[in-house]
């Protein structure tokens, strides 16, 4: 679960609000209309862009982002250490039983080409496509959003210069100029505040989650290689430990 | 057919049809001169920057983007794995009479080559060459688009600077103040509705469209390659494969 | 000659004519000194940047581009391959009465060279070398329009703010206010007009030119060099129709 | 430390206030609830855009950007070029006592190393690594920086629209309008001064360090492996030499 | 000396001033504090970001840009072909005279290696070296005046909210308005105008002076490189002609 996104937009929402509350009424910033052209321009246009599965496929996407967790490296290392002693010891088959214990899906299929003692090479071919195709479903997810980023101000912008336009219409009532120029301005904010507090940096956490998670997994696909080959625990951890940086390396011994 | 250009389309014009309506009448967006230099200044400057033929070329390829419609790869690939147990148990000219059930020009005529006993390598160069072609029309066509994306914004708001000019110029007449400025705010409205709902999303939708076909003319290729080279039907099914994401590859067998 | 430059330029500024008289008379739009500090401003900023050989050479580089004609493809090879033929008849030297009827002063060099019996990888190299430094002045003349093309907005907006500043000043003629900003934004409007309709899609066109023209003139040179290695009328074709897509290549013979 | 730095910062603010006081009090530029809205949202989109480590990292990196003191380069050769000699004259061990004197911790490492006497290459792959991890961070901690340069100045924006919606809601009170429209401003005054006096400038500084401090260890890296490959010390100083401009160089002997 | 930058930045400034007085007097745009602002607070950014060398370094670097004059290649090709005559007929020796008739230091160090005998290929390496050099202060002065183009509009806009704020909060005085508007928009003024009239030029024409410049001191590195190799003279011409466009070249024999 990563902490900083829902801290980050709650808090946000809030500073917003604070400012607005503190200065009279939130109702004159909720305009149901003004909501509509702003966020429905945005998400039609969305539409045109991309493909209705890529399109439909950006909920989950953003979702998991949030929601998931990336093992810590050192856990994996630890984990995978163990494994190599027991494939030393007792052989690939007894490392069926371990499966049952592993949350990961992806970590999951590794094992058990392992267990089905399938060749070192085929499975880091089979594993590292799977972690490209990842990759290109972040990096459409990605896209999606930093359009979105780009699509609100703009339907924002058209929004107000319909509201320019209506209100400069009817300025026989002068009294309304007022009322009607900050309606007008409300799909502007809205189009800001969707862009800038949800869009853009969403877009771009998916990007550094997207980095973490692909490490994640390749050190798992080189820590199964290195068992499938019949590497000892420390060359396993050894060949895991060149992904993380110098400082956060630490001692690890098989622990089983 | 690609729905989701067209639903895009639909819904972002009404939902901006509906944020005018429900503020007034919609004639007063309408104004044919404030058309006219919006979207006539940005089909000049397009003219000037391409070449005729690219510029009427547009139109054909932003059609065939939304009506033309691309097979799945499964499909593809049940095809060509039919074909390949065809041709390794009656020979390359029992395919002749298959050739009248495929519906894509490409398709029939790497079929055609394949009939006439073409060398393998000959028939991919060849029909390379003419996805490098389409790919350099798709670029094309893409890069006209953008254009057209920013000359409109652009043209919008040289519309505006002209209405306030002779809107200022005229300020005896204080009543006319807004009208004046009103009708020199459509033209920017026109410029931006038309840039971010029409040509931005459909140069992104000509980018996505364009890479989805030549991935499947490329496993067209290679699967006419494959065949050509007397390749049996696991190993066609196999090298066809190799273009789509491992959880969407399925168990193929020739059904013929 | 460029027919598509000539009518997007004319049509583009009768459209914006046509916006300003159906509002009033042309004569608000049209202040020289308004006109004086947009294009002078940008014409200076120009110079400082590039050197004065680059200044006053963009202006004989648009000229060519609009006014030069670029020979379809299907009539150089139709040339190349009917002197082909000569040459094997009748040698390099019978190609020497065909050099006045080539207008093109780069085919023309050509033809000498042959004539002259240079050897082969010496003419490609030369020839190669002069396409080169001609790619050259295109891309310098391409980014000086671009330059202009950034640079006339920016000056147009240095001119509205003098124009603001002094009318500002003088609030103590308020019937001086509106025509004061109409003044004002003129400025704005000549520099938004110069990038958008003149200098920016010019600079792209430059762009396609420039591509056609290398294309050409590789063309050229890819057929002296067979002619000078030797090759046959039709072997000449096939090395020139590899520049041009499937779809337009011709069946050419020699007709001499 | 980087006086320049501090000089920039101390004399820009005193240049805004300098403008600030002379037109008036610097009260009606101080807005609590203004301060919040920009600078708050501009840290919750850092948030969310970043991980909660790279966020809290950020601050360390600009203070040791600040703080720290990048030795000279002559000085570094001068001290590698006594340890040379040191180590030809009494080997390797008769460096220890040097450790002491080297106040840089990725220094005092490499000496370890060396006076543990192993092996060259293994040397310099381990503290290049160390390197590309320093690499790494500054690279995240500029674009920390440039996140929140682009952010700043969007929330001051949003701010603003806030503050015009609710100016223009109580249009009944006329003389409020000045006053509202004044509080409005403040909010995308704060967040442009914010970007381009802190958040931009110093992403750029801390790029020029990053470079800078990594060309300091990797002399220190090549000097190490030198010394440890048992290089004489002209050999060593012109190696770290290499990395420095010609005029710079001087002449070094060893001075023990 | 660059005339073509001299011109610019006079006639521009010229055009602007015209465009001034024409309007009134020129004293409402002249504004100490104004001035203070825009100047000072891009000045302050831009000690942020670079070091304070590199800070310091820029206006050599622009004045050697306009003052220094490229020899034309012509006249360097001419004295390196009779530098080879006089080193085939006399020896390297003799070319010691000649060192006092070269003004460039450059030319005068490679020169002068020439005469002490040093090894070609240490020659071409040395001074290689400094071509680097050369070409990296450029690049950093580049940066620089690009920076300075991007802040001074900033901090024009900066000053500008300082004087909007200022002006908004003494509306009591109604008849101050205009005056507090035109003093506002002067920051904007002057920052358009040192960004699109000095900063962004000057940084253009430091590129193109850099890039001729390094084209000079490489042709005078492959001359002195061609003599020290015992070539003669048509070689040294020939190796030297590589660097200019077909066209410019001319036939040069040795003249001593």
């Amino acid at each position: 679960m990563d902490v900083a996104t829902i801290i980050g937009i709650l808090l946000g929402f809030t500073v917003v609000f604070g400012a607005i509350v503190s200065g009279g009424g939130w109702q004159i910033f909720f305009n149901l209309p003004s909501l509509a052209i702003t966020i429905g321009g945005m998400l039609c246009a969305t539409l045109i862009h991309f493909s209705l599965p890529q399109f439909l496929g950006i909920f989950s996407v953003v979702k998991k982002t949030i929601v998931a967790k990336i093992p810590p490296p050192s856990e994996l290392i630890q984990r995978m250490v163990n494994y190599a002693a027991i494939n030393r010891r007792d052989g690939a088959l007894a490392l069926e039983q371990e499966i049952g214990n592993v949350g990961d899906l992806f970590f999951v299929k590794g094992l058990q080409m392992l267990v089905d003692g399938q060749d070192p090479e085929a499975i880091r071919e089979l594993m590292g496509l799977e972690i490209q195709n990842l990759q290109g479903r972040h990096s459409t997810g990605k896209k999606i959003l930093e359009f979105m980023g780009a699509a609100a101000p703009a339907f924002g912008m058209i929004g107000t210069l319909i509201g320019l336009v209506q209100m400069l219409r009817s300025l026989e009532s002068p009294e309304s100029i007022g009322a009607g120029m900050a309606t007008a301005l409300l799909t502007t904010f809205y189009g800001a505040l969707a862009a800038n507090l949800i869009f853009l940096p969403l877009a771009g956490k998916l990007g550094i989650y997207s980095k973490a998670e692909s490490t994640a997994k390749e050190m798992i696909v080189e820590g199964i290689h290195a068992i499938a080959k019949g590497d000892n625990p420390t060359t396993v951890r050894e060949k895991m430990q060149a992904f993380i940086s110098q400082g956060r390396r630490e001692e690890v011994k098989a622990n089983i």
